[in-house]
């Protein structure tokens, strides 16, 4: 027990310390290099085309196409289904993404750079609402978004980022989740904060005055901007955290669509999963339960480290929107997550909770003692590909996960529970 | 008493309809023609050189040097000690300003049009942080960046609002209520909403890249630019509920350092005066109540329309900020001042309240039946002149404004009280 006790300080401390900044836009093949013609990568833990659900077939279908693999939506299918293209997780490659979540060989990256451990992790731009990769939409507008991502907001960014030396994320989140940001349902107050900081530097980077009014556009449209940077700070985040002896601390929650896997920090890159559940929430006009597809994303990177549904209590604007109840119930929320963590962020605070620090470090004993899993604010998808987001709610990960992972934990440790 | 109701219904339906849109920046002599030389309005009601505490006799020498009515600083308060000048309320010209609150005749002001109502109002562009007029600051880089506000920042501004139409302000202070904003002392929300909502005609604006830049970064670096806007559609709100027989709804609040002043629906555009107090608050380091000037600023004009301390509850953040306790006091002062209003506003929900409406419609009767005076944020400047901001605090409103009021609306309905 004493091993384990000091090697959770050990990951608690490397997750204090860590010094996450925003440093650049780059293409992909310069950030992962064994990433290739027909390889793609995805959301989750690993899974095969024959498991993969709607959305996540229908964003492959279009990746495929988008990266000129197939000459139409069909013949990408079939490209897939027939064993022609590799899928990786985007966790195994320091890349994480949101919803489906792929990352293929001509898209660019944002880059969260580690400062104190010299990790770097990455995310795609996020694509703004509407048809969209992310919820399995394929179509000619979706194509063409993600190209103009590549040629022009992407290197507008990264020439941004470079020129300022990139953007330091903790005080942003600090100022976020006293905007009412929990940074996973809601971004609206850290996308506008990083337009602020960074409009001066993309005023200088870009000289063509409607290329940088559609760009501040862009951003400026999408209150949801900020998730994809929170996701990659997420991954700079644990990926220290990973591999210290004995620690029972959660490393990674991350869905496919079919699985639900975590990652702990002393079982290091192991996945433990169990079928995904699909969340529990409201829908859009016009759609209903009937319609939800399960859950799916690396987007639960952003309560592994304590945000999201952990922080809901920053965030009551989003428990109404994800149906979690009242403003009492989202402080109820992030009280009961204290029962699962092992400690309270130093640097990032709620004020209605008087200032207390975000919950930080799920344990997975705790996880198993109260019967208590963390809660996670998730978008819904259709369960067809190409119909998008139809609502938001709630999902809690799967015991099953965090009861493998004890036992595996337990074996590294000679102990045979 | 019925007569009082259909009156007070009748201006809370006119607060409810209002639709305040900030609609461009354009110069004060444009705007407000009788302002000419050696005429300077101030914040609060009506008061004289004689009167005038620190920090407004300093920021009137530098707007008298900032209009060349003098040579130097000495000679500016000689000519406005002799009578040289003529001072006037802003309220009298549809306009209102921050803490000194001055306007003089070579400012840009920005320009609130009440839709509903046609009406308009004015205020000045908010200078920043440090050294500044408005708190009775009058160096050379005060006076400087006055100048860089007029030949910059305002016309650009003008240009991007005049260019999109205006924006509305009734979904920004929504967000921002959302976002812990409660617009007087805390305006970070509003203020990089606005960033993120003008960006794109700025971009279009203004070609020169550095200047570009530069403009965005002065936005960017003060969380409180959107202050004098708020302040602007406060005024536009409550001018156009001026005026109806019998009505106890409060239009103003306003200070000049000396006294407190209110107006009354029902009593048209006179006064009702008290001395001032001083805020109660907390002290930046180095400072403390021994250096506070008494309250000074037009920025009530933000309470009066539910907003600021008032709205406490939307923003736990500031009630720290002011000294003003915890959590739980910040959600308890604002229902308080539900026992001083006639209603809740419909557009404006507080979401750590449920979602409850911000207090509408301050009645005077209602103050002096539960002594309970409204709650307003304030910041603390220092006595002296040129030392600027030294706290933040909350001031009551005094109860002799009140009880002067309810006997001059008595007397208007022929009742000797």
């Amino acid at each position: 027990m004493e091993l384990i006790e000091a090697a959770n300080a050990e990951a608690l401390r490397r997750m204090a310390e860590s010094d996450p900044v925003l440093v650049d836009v780059r293409p992909a093949t310069a950030l992962i290099p064994s990433l290739g013609k027909h390889m793609i990568l995805h959301a989750g833990p690993p899974i095969a085309w024959r498991d993969m659900c709607g959305p996540l077939r229908g964003a492959v279908a279009g990746a495929i196409l988008y990266e000129g693999w197939a000459p139409d939506l069909d013949a990408a299918a079939s490209l897939a289904a027939g064993g022609g293209i590799a899928f990786r997780p985007n966790h195994h490659f320091y890349a994480v993404g949101p919803m489906t979540g792929l990352t293929t060989t001509s898209m660019m990256l944002m880059v969260v750079e580690n400062r104190r451990f010299g990790n770097r992790a990455y995310c795609a731009l996020n694509e703004g609402l509407g048809k969209v990769m992310r919820f399995g939409a394929n179509g000619p507008e979706v194509i063409e978004r993600l190209r103009w991502l590549v040629a022009t907001l992407g290197p507008a960014l990264g020439a941004a980022l470079r020129r300022r030396g990139g953007i330091k994320l903790k005080p942003i989140i600090a100022r976020g989740l006293a905007m009412g940001d929990e940074m996973h349902q809601r971004n609206v107050a850290c996308s506008s904060l990083l337009v602020r900081e960074l409009a001066p530097d993309l005023a200088r980077e870009v000289t063509d005055g409607e290329t940088l009014a559609r760009l501040f556009a862009f951003i400026g449209g999408n209150d949801q901007f900020f998730l994809n940077i929170a996701m990659a700070m997420g991954k700079a985040i644990m990926d220290p955290v990973g591999g210290i002896a004995g620690s029972t601390v959660v490393t990674a929650m991350s869905r496919n669509g079919h699985e639900f896997g975590i990652r702990v920090s002393g079982t290091g890159e192991r996945w433990f999963t169990a079928p995904v559940e699909t969340p529990r929430g409201l829908y859009f006009p016009g759609f209903s339960a009937a319609d939800a597809n399960p859950d799916i994303g690396d987007s639960a990177i952003v309560e592994t480290i304590g945000l999201g549904g952990m922080a809901m209590a920053a965030s009551p604007a989003v428990a109404g929107f994800v149906g979690a109840g009242s403003a009492a119930d989202a402080l109820d929320t992030t009280r009961r997550m204290y029962e699962i963590t092992l400690a309270r962020n130093g640097d990032w605070t709620i004020p209605a909770l008087d200032f207390a620090g975000t919950p930080m470090g799920i344990d997975i004993r705790k996880v198993l003692e109260t019967g208590l899993s963390p809660v996670i604010n998730t978008g819904i998808a259709h369960r067809q590909p190409g119909i998008g987001q139809v609502g938001a709610g709630t999902v809690r990960a799967p015991l099953g996960c965090f009861e493998q992972a004890l036992i595996a934990l337990a074996e590294t440790l000679g102990v045979t529970p």
